[in-house]
């Protein structure tokens, strides 16, 4: 038993939604859940297949990076992690993968547009990709510098981090967040197939339009907010 | 027991079709079976996962869209199931996903083209795409005026609700309806494929050729009315 | 018992591939077998759902295209299979698919290129898509148009029904056919493939040049002919 | 018992990954693993279904391409295997499919452009792309000859074999290879993965630039190299 029961059974599930969902090949993805009162958070080892995982193989780290407990090295990301949960006070869970769509639009560099209510219902804004970093902040602490790569292409765009659960690394793939680890990882599901739907649109319409505002708000509004009316509660 | 529960019977199942045939990822999409004597219908309660769903949790409208039944909050578009159910007065199902590939026609505002055979055993029109609704009806009410945007889409290409029971709402997704809950299921199934034939088709041949109305009239004829001769009876 | 035993196993199995190889939506297929000493061949019922199949099921017909045992109707399409029976004197089997890529092609109305060893392991020609019938035909005996409009497609082509097992009929769908039922359906899952990968070739390169004669003739011979070496025996 | 049991052990189990990763239909694959002090390796016998393989059906093969042990002929792509062991004196398995994106890439005769960091973890240079070889050696000793078509390619490229474990074949398909044959199924999968996130970010963007050079520098050494931290020890 361990105080940290809790996280690596959430870190556990989390991780285990990826291969179910389709997100991953092999360890290309992690997922980390949140104890805020202990600021730390639970988060997959590196390079251990999913068929491989279990709860007591989850590790716990500190929101600097440092390992509090386990015995196997954390993700090779746990930098980003670390500072996206330091920086973005009100999360409880960070999903990373390479899935095929997303990473393609985080290739290409774009920001994938707001083209209907799929996207709507998550979110107001096109999905960001931040521009990759500059070669000292590569050769630098890289993962630490993801992250705030990250936090400054929200600023750049002036949204909150609550308002955009998901983001492109420019050249890499997609980060998501949320209340939970499981949140996280159901925006990693949707940011995929919001980014297949972009894709297919532009093919099919080389031109096609951005949602207008007035929908982009109604359909936001009915999942979000004060007057929303989806779901039970 | 309820009166109902034949309906509950038909939607719960018709619901659960859904992910069986890759149709919705998590909650994007709902089912309802009506009961055209007690002018009710049983649809899925907004956001409940698949994995949750029993038939005792599916909630009974009347055509107004007023709760006659039920503990649970009715999906969003529960007032465009309504709305459909009233002025489409023979049919008794209807299905609504966020499948990929017909989703991407909406998103980009074109009608699909009758490209093959495929289609023409299903309708002898290009599937429509309804235009977004202009911004007072988005903000008045919105799930009873999609149902509007619909019936009038139909109106405008003067084809009626029997001939075809598919659409796509601009920049959303499509609705797709039928004599029961299985059959308008069963039509969110074509759609998709035929969406997803209509992407390939332009994709191979930029000026692909729509299907001539000899090919049209017959494959239809082959499946439906007097002279058809596919399946049994 | 009936002597035609053989053959309704043979047919139920091969139809029963076709959603397992994720060829078939619903019933958008059938396959039959043939027994060439009886000149009859057993294939599908029209609309059974491929569930409520069982060997029973089966409809016995003549290459004329009369049901000589079975109480349900067969399918749709059993005129083209007796007209193919007739005149392509060798085969034992028939498959007709609404495969996807496949269809998408048929629908373009171009014969699929030649771009890859894959391509030529099984054929040395592209595989030809036939030109849609002309008005007269269709409003004739449409199925048994469908049988010659196939023939006439390989002789403009000069090619033999046992050099190319599988067409595109144009604006429609493939039927491919073989030794045996179970030898068609495997080429319906092969000119699948193939034109998903000629369809990702010319989306890869606009270009793409047809694969040069001697390896067309290098492959089709490594399984093929005096000469081959590939498979066992 | 034999001495080679180990080797078909590891060959079955890992040719049988092919079909559970996705990456062939029917029998277009085939997998070896080698021992390298008895100067073998184990192969697929070709043309056997997945579904009736066994470890006592792998066929044990020489470096010059002779059988030593077993009943079945060896997979007819044995000779480029054959010659890859001996030229590239530390890989312990070789892998070939037809595996749908990344054969698109070989029909269109392109090297993979490195367009992201799932690419650069695996390799620093773009995927090669081996030109068609001349109708000469087409004629002479082709499989024997199409390990001579890889070598040369990398070659050309100036590119190391452990620096570079993937290839396509121009007009035909992939090879990948690896310190075992598990790794070399691996590589087949990460390659395929990685062909078809190249084809999507050129749809999206047609443009698209190449990953920077201190990014793929970074990206490789995470996982590879004394100061790799990616995995566990």
């Amino acid at each position: 038993m361990s105080k940290y029961d809790e996280i690596k059974h959430l870190a556990y599930k989390a991780n285990m939604q990826l291969p179910e969902l389709g997100l991953v090949l092999f360890t290309f993805g992690n997922v980390s859940a949140a104890d805020r009162e202990e600021s730390v958070f639970a988060i997959k080892p590196s390079g251990v297949p999913y068929s491989e995982l279990s709860e007591d193989k989850m590790v716990i780290v500190d929101f600097e990076g440092k390992t509090v407990e386990g015995n196997l090295r954390p993700s090779s990301d746990t930098l980003t992690h670390a500072v996206l949960y330091k920086h973005f006070e009100t999360i409880g869970g960070i999903s990373h993968t390479h899935s095929s769509y997303a990473t393609a639009w985080a290739q290409s560099q774009r920001d994938i547009p707001i083209y209907g209510t799929t996207h709507a219902d998550h979110t107001t804004y096109d999905i960001p990709c931040a521009a990759p970093m500059n070669d000292d902040m590569i050769q630098g602490d890289y993962e630490y510098q993801t992250g705030f790569q990250i936090i400054n292409a929200l600023k750049e765009r002036n949204i909150n981090y609550e308002e955009m659960e998901m983001i492109l690394v420019g050249n890499h793939a997609p980060f998501t967040w949320g209340k939970t680890a499981a949140k996280a990882v159901y925006n990693s599901a949707v940011l995929e197939e919001v980014a297949k739907m972009a894709y297919l649109t532009e093919s099919i319409k080389a031109d096609a339009l951005r949602l207008k505002d007035a929908l982009i708000r109604k359909h936001f509004e009915r999942k979000h907010g004060p007057g929303s009316y989806y779901g039970q509660s």
